[in-house]
């Protein structure tokens, strides 16, 4: 089998993270490394990555991706901010994964955008599919998963609870971590404090169970102790026909007690699933980009989500 | 949208339980029913169901598949028993989805005849699927979607402990309860007393992972009380490399405390990840296999896997 090459666009932890997985797989080899920080500019990767060198320099330039089967993009959760870089990938030829919230599932959101990439993509002949653990996996693909065994379905509830404290740094301010009350919704109306994806979530839920939505909202509030912001809960609701059938309820704060994976599928029959502490979301979106490669390779041509993937699973 | 037609080959308690599902979705329409019990023949459907006639008569028939888009057939666990059938429905130029806990994943135990289902199903322009809770779902289809967010693992353990008290009549004579000890390993012997399926879900297991086996082992074990027979438990292990990478732990006994279906994956990280009460299979293969027929319908032809299909979910 010849090896997958591959270009690692975004060096931040999440990219950094897929590259240290990818370089202990024998089925993958490091090509390129792309990243506009000018004290990355010019480096080894393998430094970056606290290794061996590997002879891949760090460059600004994305036509590097033309030296790459696929290219892993992990740069920022907007689409509109990454939908320039994406296509400048797609005309390099490549296949893209990207750990982009909103190209999780960007048909309801952004469905102009969507049909662009589709169509660039599937007359270049590569894939575009974005990926993570959320969203992309614990709150959409393995509650969806959870719902086959269903006569009936009249609601499905998911609750992820994460303790950040061991979480990376960006992610903690993301969820606003140490800010006063007024600091936290000046941020969420800025855009700047957050999770970004549970409405896609909704979204890709609904598409898949054949719902047609009459709304999806999304609230924030911050979770506070002593006057402090320690963190966020985030609520979105899919509702059908006047009723709310998709409920996502996200808390992220520092010292979380019970922090968990929930799934409550209410139907018939009606049963809870979940895995107690919790998935890591860092370390769970690096693997499950380096484990989807080789089914992103294989699907044809197009922006495809995880729905239209066969079922995720390791491959190491 | 068209509505889908379905023959229902097999009137036992499952292929009735798949029949009242469709009954009540608009996107089928029942349009055969095929069983070879002579007291079925010529009845409706509808009295089969218990509910108003539906003008369809019992046949024993199965050129009555001419008719079908799909055919649900549902008779017995063998593959080397239905394959004449499964050929025969192939040949009627209709999509096939079976319980039949052989064919769930039968690359590895029955080569040859996934070979010959495979070509024919392809020259046909025909699916043919392998379906149900288990194999096909609790403990190899869930479990293997569970390890997407692993950057390393190194086993995978599936544990289900079912409580048979409520469960259709046949399944308890296939545990062996109410036998002596001596009379289930003679049952064991002769075929007649165990779980069919262990065998095919650590190989599907395997194949997905990527993992090559030097050996599947499958035991059987009486639960007792009292001298008497409540149950089973057997355990079937897939070994790579001389180690054991893959444990399936199936309990199926009267009155079972703690009745859960539960996967512990080790590796990086390692989690568990439980369903409290466990998932009800004679109502979960049912509900599998209505859900499953979109999905089957837009699969390429050929036999077909789990594996192969988008991950599944409700589709009411």
């Amino acid at each position: 089998m010849r090896t997958i090459r591959v270009v690692q666009y975004g060096l931040g932890p999440i990219g950094l993270g897929v590259a240290r997985i990818l370089l202990d797989r024998p089925a993958f080899q490091l090509v390129g490394a792309v990243d506009v920080a000018p004290e990355k500019q010019g480096r080894d990767l393998g430094e970056l990555l606290d290794t061996h060198p590997l002879g891949v320099l760090v460059t600004p330039d994305p036509q590097v991706a033309r030296e790459a089967d696929v290219v892993v993009h992990a740069t920022q959760s907007r689409l509109a901010q990454v939908e320039p870089q994406l296509l400048e990938l797609v005309a390099c030829g490549a296949d893209v994964v990207s750990t982009c919230e909103e190209l999780s599932y960007p048909w309801f959101h952004h469905a102009r955008s969507a049909r662009r990439i589709h169509e660039v993509a599937q007359e270049a002949g590569v894939t575009v599919t974005g990926l993570g653990i959320n969203p992309g996996f614990a709150m959409d693909l393995l509650p969806l998963l959870l719902t086959a065994p269903c006569r009936h379905l009249r609601r499905l509830v998911v609750e992820r609870r994460v303790d950040v404290r061991t979480r990376r740094p960006p992610l903690q301010q993301k969820v606003g971590v140490g800010l006063t009350e007024e600091e936290f919704h000046a941020g969420v109306a800025a855009g700047l404090v957050g999770h970004v994806g549970l409405p896609e979530s909704v979204a890709m839920i609904a598409a898949a169970l054949g719902w047609t939505l009459d709304a999806i909202t999304d609230e924030v509030r911050p979770v506070l102790r002593g006057g402090r912001v320690e963190g966020l809960r985030q609520e979105a609701r899919g509702v059908v026909e006047g009723e709310e059938r998709i409920r996502l309820d996200l808390t992220m704060a520092v010292d979380l007690e019970d922090p968990v994976d929930r799934v409550r599928v209410e139907g018939d029959p009606s049963f809870v699933a979940e895995i107690p502490g919790g998935l890591h979301g860092d370390v769970a979106t690096c693997a499950i980009v380096a484990n989807a490669l080789p089914l992103v390779r294989e699907a044809p041509p197009g922006l495809r989500t995880v729905l239209d993937l066969p079922p995720l699973r390791y491959s190491g």
